[in-house]
């Protein structure tokens, strides 16, 4: 199995991108990466993108042809290929570039995501996001996806004490991150009033628990690790990989303030890596509503069961303390284009490790990871990498 | 690079099946290819499946989860991971299961390929499959698939005399294999003269040179080659797996009596198996319409280009003839749930290999090629495999 690096990234600005459609955002995305890996577009062998619904968004399936055509690649008749685990689409396609090097089938690969999903109107696009839950045990009966965390953050309350302040903190954390990113959506400080005082969408959760409606696409380049120097002075090396699933519908599942997708694909990619949790220096994690971000650290072994809401309320998650998450900003504030989200957050870690994320940066991080979750947990995706 | 065999098979019966859902067919094949590879669903590392639009068909995404679920895996865990190219869907999830054995990452994978498509309006299913092609510059101007192929037919005839007899002598051909396949949704003989007769929809295709709507769900399980006969008698092993990609749009296209993704796959699969076109004792190709199965077996290299109407013509392309082609029926007579298609390819080439077709059985089969295609050939996979 060969060792696989990033050599290169790229994202667009996320937000409601009424001025470009899914196929400039790709090609905006995909010529960051190849100027940033030193390539020319003949030097690459296969395309990986991962879109979640651009068949109910923008009437457009055979996502894989599109993005190779509109790259300017079709010429080369390279092999281009559509993923897809709702909103883990983007860190599936990493994955699935990661498995195409590794596999020895292609060396240069880029793997992409993309979503445009304000060109529907605002139902629409939550019923085309409902087809990530299980559509005729959970969304026939009503539930939505703000429901589905709503209830497993009231479960949360009640076992562990969590509060919704320690909630709204992950909230105005990510914002602040996301006002010292040049791509994110949001770029505005909020309060924790500002949270509490917000529209209630499904109690305990507020407007401003829940991540928004994004436009946005993102790219990273994957080489062999043993060539990657020939492109990048500072590669990225991805030292583990995991994918897991777990059933579709929250209620089937054994506990529902746990993802165990999240524990399992960390498991696998923490044994690859042969590192502990306490050896990360930054992550990315899928903050789809606040509580998300609380489980997610629990899960990933970054704290103890329970203790995800105080690690927030302690400001030990934030850019400054003992782990500083979503520097990006998170889904909360860089946005959630949601087959982009995987990439963005490969993009980020990679820009952390190699020192380039400006005002966020987090200094010395040797060990980065992002993590990535379909639905409500059906599918999750981690990525372990290194300097 | 590690060499991966298919050890075990299975399918549904194709056509419209009201009597089950997309759930309930992709655990009937499951099954049927895991009872067949003598496996317990714990040996299961990872699964892939095909699925075109479940979206628009379904209401439902995040097939990948859906199926682990539904296949009773959900409690292991393990990585499933959905692929969409269009028609080609299931070509692409036996690629991306190849890709993953071969990279060490996994041992033993099913790769399976489902679509329901009969559960929406006619209407609804044709805009569904017209997103796979280029929504914005062929199907807003008034494009559906039926057009564009009877274009290619057109320009075909004109340049190589092909006829509008030669074509339907592919439907009659391939009907009568349907007859010997009891998983097909068509087991009619029919006549030229039916062919003729039955109704235009894009001159000069009639509908009898059209595949169907269909529903219906196939899975292969593969395991490396160096432990295949520890779980199968007669494991089938994949010499050579090709995929390309080409423009979306046909009127981008270099020559549109020539799919080039084919010919770039083919060409990548014949290297890799280290044969040539004539060493193929058997072939499924992509007959989405009766040219479609011309062009086909031009661009594999099996005949010259311009003569693939003769061959039909001839029987050369029969049972009995020197190559034939669509022993299940094709997707013309089996049947066309897009994404189960390009495995029930892989599941009758591995029952010819296995001297497993009855009364369909091309003797002696030594070699035998898959081939899907995805749009009007934005994307093609083409799969050789070998007793």
């Amino acid at each position: 199995m060969r060792s696989v690096s990033i050599i290169g990234v790229g994202c667009t600005k996320f937000g409601e991108r009424w001025d470009v459609s899914l196929r400039d955002m790709v090609a905006e995305a995909g010529v960051l990466a190849i100027d940033d890996s030193n390539l020319i577009g003949e030097q690459i062998d296969a395309l990986y993108v991962g879109n979640m619904s651009a068949g109910r968004f923008v009437e457009q399936e055979h996502i894989g042809a599109l993005i190779a055509d509109c790259a300017g690649l079709s010429r080369l008749h390279i092999p281009s290929t559509r993923v897809e685990a709702a909103c883990a689409s983007g860190g599936l396609a990493l994955r699935q570039g990661v498995l195409a090097v590794a596999s020895g089938y292609h060396d240069i690969v880029i793997a992409a995501g993309v979503e445009k999903m304000t060109d529907v109107s605002s139902g629409t696009a939550a019923d085309a996001l409902a087809s990530a839950a299980d559509r005729e045990w959970e969304c026939f009966f009503g539930a939505t996806f703000p429901a589905l965390y709503a209830m497993m953050a009231r479960l949360h309350m009640r076992r562990y004490g969590t509060t919704h302040d320690q909630m709204a903190q992950v909230a105005v954390k990510n914002h602040h991150h996301g006002c010292l990113n040049p791509i994110a959506q949001y770029q505005m400080e909020i309060t924790l009033d500002d949270v509490d005082r917000s529209p209630m969408v499904s109690d305990p959760l507020h407007v401003l628990d829940c991540s928004p409606i994004s436009d946005g696409a993102a790219a990273v380049v994957l080489a062999p690790t043993e060539i990657a120097r020939k492109f990048a002075d500072t590669p990225v090396r991805i030292v583990g990989s995991g994918q897991a699933s777990d059933t579709l519908a929250l209620h089937d599942r054994r506990d529902i303030t746990t993802l165990d997708a999240t524990v399992h694909a960390a498991h696998s990619a923490f044994g690859q890596a042969g590192i502990e949790p306490k050896d990360i220096d930054v992550a990315e994690v899928h903050d789809c509503f606040t509580i998300g971000e609380i489980l997610a650290i629990e899960d990933l072994g970054f704290v103890e069961k329970g203790q995800g809401g105080k690690a927030a309320e302690e400001g030990i998650t934030a850019l400054g303390g003992r782990l500083p998450i979503n520097t990006s900003g998170g889904l909360k504030a860089c946005g959630h284009p949601v087959g982009a989200t995987g990439i963005k957050q490969a993009y980020e870690i990679a820009l952390q490790l190699r020192g380039e994320a400006g005002k966020r940066q987090v200094e010395d991080a040797e060990f980065g990871l992002a993590h990535n979750v379909g639905g409500s947990g059906g599918t999750a995706i981690v990525h372990i990498m290194s300097r």
